[in-house]
């Protein structure tokens, strides 16, 4: 039998109800609504990932479907809003209904998790191209944006950096004693929103940690005209990217290697009492631009740029 | 010089001011931020073209950047939307900055002419393919569903039928003494905002024509539980369409044909006068299930269904 396009939508992912109460209307419709309750701002974030260029031919289509909505959430995350919707722009070579199975399964479970409705999408023949919308709900005026890092505030990560680097090295042939764990945080990765929502009233400046802490950082000290200074001896690390660092010297991976999506925010240091999440001190925002890189009390340059398309 | 995703999306896109005030912040950091005025709701698309599957790889890319923006708008049309913002998933094969100024200039001519702002995009490397998602405003309770068609409604259309179609068999070699208004309608087609606009208080359902009248109102049937005659002799066409028709008998054409993003809406017949636009009655809403096509009294079967993906 062939399967339709508004087949295909609807086997794998119409039949979810919608659970968040500000979703009026789901998928069935030439748009889907959206009610946004008073004093509110919508966040809208898109980003697309493809094939052999973000993710292996041979990727676990559940991971895939996870981390796809993954990357999304996080940069809801990062400006402190709360996810309501996504769409799915979903381009396929052909349709493989395990595939498409297992990929809804992954995407369905961590949208479930944060009570997201997958509102919308279009399914089109291509090279395999998958692009999400996400949106979410911030109180008017307490979205953390880039451009608001202040000179004397305090740098802070939500967690544990490199796992996702390591995890790609190992993914590459890298030889490691324990590797579920970094290659679990590169393919699922989780993305930060309690500690998102938990910033609202607290932080400057927020962003995600996509392409890398050094890179991210980087955009924080352009968009607010500033420069920091990091102790990359004060990154949290896990014990895995610690074996990884003693045994090749690699002390760099963790600022430079992205997919990590831990939280990177500035503090004035009066509001650091009232940090409720887990968070580690890396650094301090300075007057003068450019980002200094210190390990161990010494100044290094960054060894590589964190990883950009058309570079 | 080896030019970055970030300078990539700067350059030809985000110079652009915000113009429309309810767009609170745009592309630059990691969520756009909307503002949504009580009592409306949100109406969110999304539509992705592929390369070789929407359009051919000699598309001109200023044509190609009005459509892929022209076909969501449409959506947002057919609920009676007002649009007020985008945004743009580019996947490209390489960073072609001629292609890069056309294109954008064909997006963001008819993004201004509709009042939307570009809020975010991403930009990534592979097979050409964009996707892009609209957002617009609806008073709450107006939308016009595709459930919404009632049994005695009257079937309308905004404006001719099939140019489009004639433009892709132009397109293709077919020879036409007047080639250039369907080649015109194909390759940068008019979403019919004003017409969506106007029927908020009017109209029952309301479709775009993207995939065919007969299968959009197929759709419509459908969702509403109900049928309809159409009367193919009452479609409204253009010379060129009735001069296709006189020389290939092939009437079914503008029935079948996609792409032309007129609106077709059922309207209850005691509403009639209250329509404002220029329009077309082409047929009637029924109880018994199913489209029945007559042409000038006689009924016929469908020829072919209209275009689908994967079929």
């Amino acid at each position: 039998m062939a399967i339709s396009e508004f087949d295909l939508i609807d086997r794998f992912f119409t039949r979810q109800r919608l659970k968040n109460p500000h979703n009026r209307l789901g998928i069935g419709d030439d748009c889907a609504l959206i009610e946004v309750p008073d004093g509110y701002q919508l966040a809208v974030t898109t980003d697309t990932m493809v094939e052999n260029v973000h993710f292996f031919k041979q990727a676990k289509p559940r991971e895939l479907g996870h981390k796809l909505l993954a990357v999304n959430l996080s940069d809801l995350a990062s400006m402190g809003a709360e996810p309501v919707a996504v769409t799915l722009a979903l381009t396929l070579p052909t349709v493989d209904e395990i595939w498409l199975h297992e990929f809804s399964q992954g995407f369905l479970s961590l949208a479930q998790q944060y009570n997201v409705d997958l509102i919308g999408g279009d399914t089109t023949q291509g090279h395999l191209t998958l692009t999400v919308q996400a949106l979410g709900l911030i109180p008017k005026g307490l979205a953390m944006l880039r451009s608001a890092a202040k000179v004397g505030d305090l740098i802070y990560v939500t967690g544990n950096l490199g796992d996702a680097g390591l995890g790609l090295k190992i993914a590459q042939g890298y030889a490691c004693a324990k590797p579920q764990l970094p290659l679990t945080q590169f393919h699922t990765p989780q993305p930060q929103i309690a500690a998102g929502l938990s910033l609202r009233h607290v932080a400057h400046a927020c962003i995600d940690i996509s392409d890398g802490l050094a890179a991210d950082l980087g955009h924080i000290l352009e968009k607010s005209a500033v420069g920091a200074t990091i102790n990359a001896d004060a990154l949290p690390l896990s014990d895995e990217v610690k074996s990884y660092i003693a045994a090749t010297g690699d002390w760099q991976m963790p600022l430079i290697a992205g997919d990590d999506y831990q939280l990177c925010f500035t503090v004035s240091p009066e509001r650091v009492p009232l940090l409720t999440l887990p968070c580690w001190q890396i650094g301090v925002i300075e007057e003068k631009k450019g980002l200094i890189i210190k390990y161990f009390g010494e100044t290094y340059p960054l060894q590589r740029a964190g990883y950009e398309h058309f570079s």
